[in-house]
């Protein structure tokens, strides 16, 4: 079987441009096995996610960098991958280890095409198990008086490792705008969510003090407007009067790890584009 | 069959009191047909629903107006229901017409045990379908101005007919304080909900800007704050970027004739107790 | 703004297709506005839904029957559809009428791009709404002696008008192979499901004596198989030993009516390709 | 605060039940928390499920044997529970190690009240992680000429050990009915449901080549009617054209997780009477 190409590409909506990809691909000899396409109407912007396999006995790097010149000279912003390609990933978490221990799973299952690469964490409760992974564990604990000493830290060990994307698998640290803005590279979140929502602390007992009948979970793109990041993924689970507090967070827990399992795994597989705030998701 | 009797009862948590209703019941020669109890242990309230058939041969009657006093005696809040009683309901709508249509035919069709006993309308655009239904209709505009005197109009209409519940079946004015107050009964609305939640106007082009995958809505009892009354029933679906705003607004009255329906539902079957601006739910 | 025309292609796989596709549309003056492929690797089947704005000035019946041609042309089974076209439908229904009310109010409410040009049942329970509702009513009456005259008759009535959907909305007769096939156009049946699957009548008691969790609903294109034909959507409402055989029966109303609307509506809007007894939806 | 009792109590219905017990109980000194009863008008079986705080200073142990015996006198069955008490339980599991993973890592997360004695598997995949996670693992392979002596042996050992529970985490044997018969205790077992339901081999090929539109999961007790025993918990996921059979293996893989660990919690927690081949869960 031929290898593949997966390419996302958006940008300023013009006529042609699925005529001028496809034919692209069909004039390099390649075959579209997915193509999904979107158009917002509003924002006049066009969005594309193309999955080929490339000409029999061509060399897919060499495709995918002719067509990223390509999609860029008619103005589309353009990402390829390669199918097989295994971008390195690394995971932040702190002491709640409930989706830390699911992505792993579910990696170590085959479910993630990446590399985890390494884990960061602001305590040491997770070494032992991590080691048992076989992941390496990088300690960096985290005061407001070194947070930005911190942060220079994880920033050089992320660059040193090549990681292309940052898990926050329940990490209760905000990530600065200087992290995210040098770090340039997506990061997943994940946080609860209530209708009707609730600031401040202990959220789980302001939903059961409000008699919430649904809680939500949200998986989104890190942004230094804390929580208000791209919406990635949302799933709710009924409650009733008879569920404690403790229900509430044991069924937070499992929203949390679906939630954000999935987010994960549609970036992964390059669904996903960003615009404006709000992601296109071709599921 | 015997005719049954259903009641609920809160009141502060003690010792004792499953035994000394069921006691009651059962010396009074009643059957337990079902019985749900919840304790708010942090609020120190107890809550009871129980269903009974009534000794043979007795008054429903008499027998439920024993029970209240019993209920008296022992410091609950009580409420008694006769099976078979169909408390007279008032429907108030706008123009959007999706949960009026919806709660009239359930009602014909023999779901919900009470009388639909006429609608009330700010405009007239619904009238000749309630004819049809053989529902009264009365047009009683509120403006701004009028507003207090449309409201007292109500308000003496409700009390000659002696309704029981109003449902806002989307009403779109927002009911007074001095309205819910004077009026004394439930009053049942339907508000969508968002995660994150948007305040102000056309929520609905608000989270399609915002990209949500999920949008919600709520049943709950009015209260002079608007839309933060007791959650009664909450619902989700599932949206994506293919949506337009149309499409949200489609699935949005869906989810509010559902959860309007069922809160309805419950409601008139006596499954819900309110307290300190939440429901329990006997379902 | 221009009309727009959707086309459904469906055919074996070859090296191409989109780009020739997109490539006459482009050639034509169109505007792509979205377009959605699938490939079915195993059966080496290829679907598209494209949906375009023709060029301005054009004459959209024009170019529908032209790239009719060239779907031929490719070897694609192709269907053209032009928006604001609006096909006729019948319904059909006996005495259940959840079903048949919430379609008509879909419909009414603007949701549906058809006309629903008539009703046949075989009980005359209906005819007064359906008048109420300003839609021709036809009872035709089905006996086992009677069944092949009544069939006739109901295929002469909607050759006659024209039909180009029929929406079984609970209507209790199975239509014979012979009636499916003369009619040659697609029929939308909807039943309940269950998991476990019953077999047999009253299969609510069935699934309340069995102690299901969940109930559900499958809306299909009806074939000579009973039940067994192409799955356009499914729904399931969770049930518990608190619910009585109506409570089900209750629920299962819901999701049929959800179901059925919901696939109904994906007709409509040519959202759906059938091939090997299942479906491709362009949700 | 003092020590708790849950009974669990089921049996033909008779007049004052609800009474008798909650009297006993208020005699005894003892303050319920949380009460559930469930009558089974058809059947005629009375199900109840109790929770409360023995009277300060007793010993809950003579407690629970005074219930024990009380509720034999009214001829009810009788489960008691002392709150505290971690039942053994022995996970079966063979080469798929999602639900295994899952149940061990909710466990030692502090969700379940048991302790996790043993795992047994015919196969050695699973020994090195389950000396990680600190648990005995038995290597008892079973071929159709061992399969009894096997049985044999794991009978053995979950008598010697104790065990109050087997979870079969996708354990791909059959347990005879001699087993059953011989453990005589509660087996959870976990099995795919799809709707319509398919037989043999390859279960999610099947479902893919229908064109379904769900899938399920449901959890039940392990009778020797394969997947016929006493339903617990069913959950269901929507797949589309798009998913491939990899996707659908996936989103099981998921149901079947949340689905067992839902399963276990109710069990542990004694929420689950069985009767007539279904249960009652005092969720």
């Amino acid at each position: 079987m031929s290898p593949q190409l997966v390419a996302l590409l958006s940008g300023p909506d013009q006529k042609g441009l699925v005529s001028k990809v496809s034919g692209w691909i069909f004039n390099n000899g390649g075959n579209i096995i997915h193509a999904d396409q979107h158009r917002d109407a509003q924002a006049g912007v066009f969005f594309q996610r193309v999955e080929w396999a490339v000409k029999e006995g061509s060399d897919p790097r060499e495709t995918a960098a002719d067509f990223q010149a390509f999609g860029d000279s008619i103005g589309m912003k353009t990402k390829v991958a390669i199918s097989g390609d295994k971008p390195k990933v690394a995971i932040f978490v702190s002491k709640f280890d409930h989706c830390f221990h699911d992505l792993i799973l579910r990696w170590k299952s085959g479910e993630y095409p990446c590399e985890i690469a390494l884990i960061v964490s602001n305590h040491q409760d997770l070494e032992g198990v991590s080691n048992t992974y076989g992941i390496p564990y990088h300690y960096i604990p985290v005061t407001k008086a070194t947070k930005a000493d911190a942060e220079a830290e994880q920033l050089a060990l992320l660059k040193k490792e090549g990681i292309e994307l940052v898990i926050m698998a329940r990490y209760m640290q905000v990530l600065s705008a200087i992290f995210l803005d040098t770090f340039g590279k997506p990061v997943i979140n994940i946080h609860h969510s209530f209708l009707p929502a609730f600031a401040g602390a202990k959220p789980y007992h302001q939903a059961h003090s409000r008699g919430v009948k649904l809680i939500g979970a949200t998986a989104h793109y890190a942004t230094p407007d804390l929580d208000q990041g791209p919406i990635i993924h949302q799933s709710v689970a009924h409650v009733t009067h008879r569920n404690s507090v403790e229900d509430l967070v044991r069924k937070g827990r499992n929203l949390e790890k679906l939630t954000l399992a999935q987010a994960v795994g549609w970036h992964l597989e390059n669904r996903i584009l960003v615009y404006e705030n709000k992601t296109v998701v071709f599921d």
